[in-house]
C-alpha cells in the first residue's frame, strides 16, 4: 500500500511502551502531543511506516506469520473482544483491498505497536485511538474469518465451501437476532481488556464505510494462580476434553481444513450461551455434578479421580445402571463420537431487567474442520442434555477462518486467487 | 450469627487457594468432591465457621475493618462489578438482620476465603458458588451504600440525611430506567474480573428473596506497564485532579461525612456514560484536547507541560484569550471550585443493536461529604461543555456509603443506633 522506502525501513518501529517515553521527552520540551508528534518521532529515528514482520523484541508476544492464524491454538488468554460484521460493499474486490489493508495493522497490533493511518504516515496521533498507549501486545491474537452471508452478498457462492452453512436450529435455541449471523468475525483475545477492545475498535475504524459491527460480546478467563483448567460460571472446569493445542497430528484430525483455498484454516463456531445462575445456585452439588457428569472440586469424570482421567461412556455400575449418568452434558458430548476444539469465556453484562436475574454466561467458542462437528455433538444433546434446564442459547454464528499468512502475503490471499 | 464455639475458633480457616490443595488431596484418595467435603475439611483442622478477622496471611488482600470502608480511598483495582439493589422488605429491622449477615461473609470474600452457609456450616460445597476456588483475594474490595429510596421503602425517612437526595435532572441527561436508582450498592473492585463477579454474586445470593439487583454494571482498567494514570476509552487519563488517597486531612475536607450516623462514610455518585467512540475517533487531535483542556500524550493540562502539573483557570495569553478554552471539560470542572474523589472503570459491553455503534464507555464513580460537590461540577459543565458532542449519560445513582466497621461490629450499626 505504501511505496517502500529504505530510509524508513531502517530506522526503528515504534512500541505503545515506547510511546510513553516519548510523551515524557516531548513534555519536557514542549507540549509535543498537541501537534506534529509523527515527525519528532521520524526526528527521533523512529518508523512511522506500516510493519511487515512480527516483532522480535515486544513481550507477550504472539507471532501473526504461520500456516494457521493466531488464536486458535495459542494458549488461552484473559480477555476476548468478539466481533461479528457486516460488509457494506458487494464485491470481492473490496474484501480483497480491505484484507491488504488489515494485514499489516494486525501485525502491528500484535506487536504492540501504533496503528498508522494508512493514507498518509505522519498523522500517527490520529492514526491510532490511543487507549492502549503504554499496554504491552499483551499477547494479542486476532482471528479473522468469514460467515456464510459473505459469499451471497459478494456473489462469490461458488467459493463458499459446502461445509459452510447457518447452523441448523437446535431444540432448544432461543437465538436472538443481535447476537447472531455475521459476514466476518474478528476474534480478539489478550490478556488486557482494553488491548482486545482496542484491536477490535481500531480494525473497524480502518475499515470505516466498509464494516459495521452487527453484534460483539467480551468475555474473560480467570486463571487459578497455580495453574489449571479455568472455571467457568457454574464453577466446573471449562475446556478438559480438548486436543492438545501442541498435538499438530490430533490437531489435523480435528481443526485444520486440509482441502481447497480453506487449506490450513478452521471453522469458528460462536454461541452465547446465557447461564441460569440464579437456577445452578438453588441446585444440590450432587445434581449439578450429575449435569455434567464430572465432579466439580477434582474436574474429574464420575468414576474417577483426576480431571484428564480417561473414561468409558458405556461403563455400568454392579446395577447396571451408567457410571456416568446417560442425560449429563459429559456423556452425551462424548457419545457424539465428534471431537471439537474449545476456547470459550464466561461473560457477565450486567441482569435482565424484567427480572433482575444475571445476565451471564459463556461466549463459547470451538474450532473443528467442519463445522458438522460441533453440529453433531449438539444434536447429541439434543433435548436429553440435564445442562438444558440451565442455559439458553442466545445466540449463534459460524465462520470460516482464513489460513495463515506468509509474510510477503496477506490475510485471505487463497480465496482471491481461488477461481 | 453461629453460637462461640472454642473447638472451631482454634482451626484453620480454608482459602480459596487451599481449596485447590484439599481437592487433589481428596481427590488422590476418593472423589470427595461429591459429598461430605465440610467434613474432610473439618476433620483435617480446618475452620468451616465464619471468620471473624482480616487475614493476616493472605496474599494481593485489602483489609476490611477500619474506619471507612474499603474500595474507596484503596489503590484502584483493574475490575469493577457494580451493582445496584432493590429490597424486597420493608422494615429497619430487616436491614439490620441483612448487614448483621453480610458482614461476615464481606470479610471472608476480601480474605479470599469460601463463602459459608450461614445456616449450617457442614454444607461448604454448596456454601460458596464456587467460581473464585483457586484465585486468590485479588485485591478485592466491598462497598457499600444507601440510595434515597431505601429510607422512604423502610419508612424511616427521619434518618435519612439531608444531603442524600436524588440527582436533579442535568440539561443533556438521557437517562434510561434499568440504569438509574436502586436501593443499596455494593462496588466489588478487584484485581481480576470473576472475583469482583463472585462477590456481588454471592452476597446477592445469601439475601435471597430479600434483594434483587435493579441494574448492574461490570468495567475494567488498564494499568501502564510502567505506572502512571490509566487511559480512558478516549485516550486520556483519568482521575488527575484528584485528593491524594493517603492525604487523610485533605480526604477529610472533600470525601469523609463528619456527622451524624455517616459519620466516617461518604456519598458515592455513579454514572454509566456512553461514550461515542466513532465520533471521537473522527475528531482532530486538537479538537480531542480542546475538549478535554489536556494534551492527550503528556496529560498536562494547556499551557502547561506535565499531568500534575497546576494551573491557573483563568490565565490568558497575549491575545486576551483563555490558554485553557472555556468550554473545555476541564476549565468548566474547575471553574466549579468543588472538589470529588473520582474512581471511574471504562465498559465494552457490546453495541447499539440499531447503529452498530460501540454502547462502551464509562462507568464513573466519585466520592464526596455531600452529592451538592458532584451536582455543582455537573451544573458548571451543563450546556457548555464541549465534552456534550461526545457523551451521553444514560444511567445515574446516589447511594450514602456507609462508615468503615470495627471488629466486632457490623455494617451500617451507627445507622441502627440512631434514633
Amino acid at each position: 500500500m505504501i511505496a517502500p522506502n529504505d530510509e524508513k525501513r531502517s530506522i526503528k518501529k515504534i512500541s505503545r511502551r515506547d510511546m510513553l517515553k516519548l510523551t515524557g521527552i516531548g513534555a519536557a520540551g514542549a507540549a509535543i502531543g498537541a501537534s506534529g508528534l509523527g515527525g519528532v518521532m521520524k526526528a527521533m529515528g523512529y518508523d512511522v511506516s506500516e510493519p511487515v514482520a512480527d516483532s522480535t523484541t515486544a513481550s507477550n508476544k504472539a507471532n501473526f506469520y504461520g500456516k494457521h492464524q493466531s488464536g486458535i491454538t495459542t494458549p488461552v488468554q484473559t480477555n476476548i473482544y468478539f466481533a461479528s460484521l457486516d460488509v457494506l460493499f458487494s464485491t470481492k474486490n473490496d474484501l480483497q483491498e480491505l484484507f491488504k489493508q488489515w494485514t499489516p495493522l494486525v501485525v502491528r497490533l500484535m506487536n504492540g505497536e501504533l496503528m498508522v493511518d494508512l493514507t498518509t504516515n505522519t498523522r500517527i496521533p490520529t492514526g491510532d485511538t490511543g487507549e492502549a498507549v503504554g499496554l504491552d501486545a499483551s499477547n494479542l491474537t486476532i482471528t479473522i474469518g468469514a460467515g456464510p452471508s459473505l459469499f451471497d452478498k459478494l456473489s462469490i457462492q461458488h467459493l463458499k465451501p459446502a461445509e459452510l452453512e447457518d447452523l441448523p436450529h437446535f431444540p432448544k435455541d432461543q437465538l436472538q437476532k443481535e447476537f447472531t449471523g455475521g459476514d466476518l468475525c474478528i476474534q480478539a483475545c489478550a490478556d488486557d481488556p482494553q488491548v482486545a477492545f482496542h484491536a477490535v475498535r481500531n480494525l473497524v475504524r480502518a475499515a470505516s464505510g466498509k464494516v459495521q459491527i452487527k453484534w460483539s460480546q467480551a468475555g474473560f478467563n480467570s486463571f487459578p494462580a497455580g495453574g489449571g483448567t479455568p472455571l467457568n460460571l457454574f464453577a466446573f472446569k471449562d475446556g478438559t476434553v480438548n486436543p492438545a493445542i501442541t498435538d499438530e497430528k490430533d490437531l489435523n484430525k480435528v481443526v485444520w481444513v486440509d482441502k481447497g483455498w480453506l487449506k490450513g484454516g478452521t471453522y469458528l463456531v460462536a454461541r452465547k450461551i446465557q447461564m441460569h445462575l440464579e437456577t445452578w445456585d438453588r441446585t444440590s452439588l450432587k445434581d449439578q455434578e450429575a449435569t455434567f457428569g464430572r465432579y466439580r472440586d477434582s474436574g474429574a469424570p464420575f468414576g474417577k479421580t483426576k480431571e484428564f482421567d480417561d473414561f468409558d461412556v458405556e461403563a455400568k455400575d454392579s446395577n447396571g445402571d451408567y457410571i456416568m449418568p446417560d442425560t449429563s452434558h459429559v456423556h452425551l458430548a462424548r457419545k457424539s463420537g465428534a471431537r471439537i476444539l474449545r476456547r470459550s469465556y464466561s461473560y457477565a453484562s450486567g441482569v435482565m431487567s424484567n427480572t433482575g436475574a444475571h445476565d451471564a454466561g459463556l461466549i463459547f467458542i470451538s474450532f473443528q474442520k467442519d463445522p458438522a462437528q460441533f453440529t453433531t455433538v449438539q444434536n447429541s444433546l439434543g433435548r436429553l442434555d440435564k445442562m438444558n434446564e440451565y442455559v439458553t442459547h442466545r445466540g449463534s454464528a459460524v465462520f470460516a477462518c482464513f489460513p495463515g499468512v506468509q509474510k510477503g502475503s496477506y490475510l485471505g490471499e487463497a480465496l482471491f486467487n481461488a477461481l
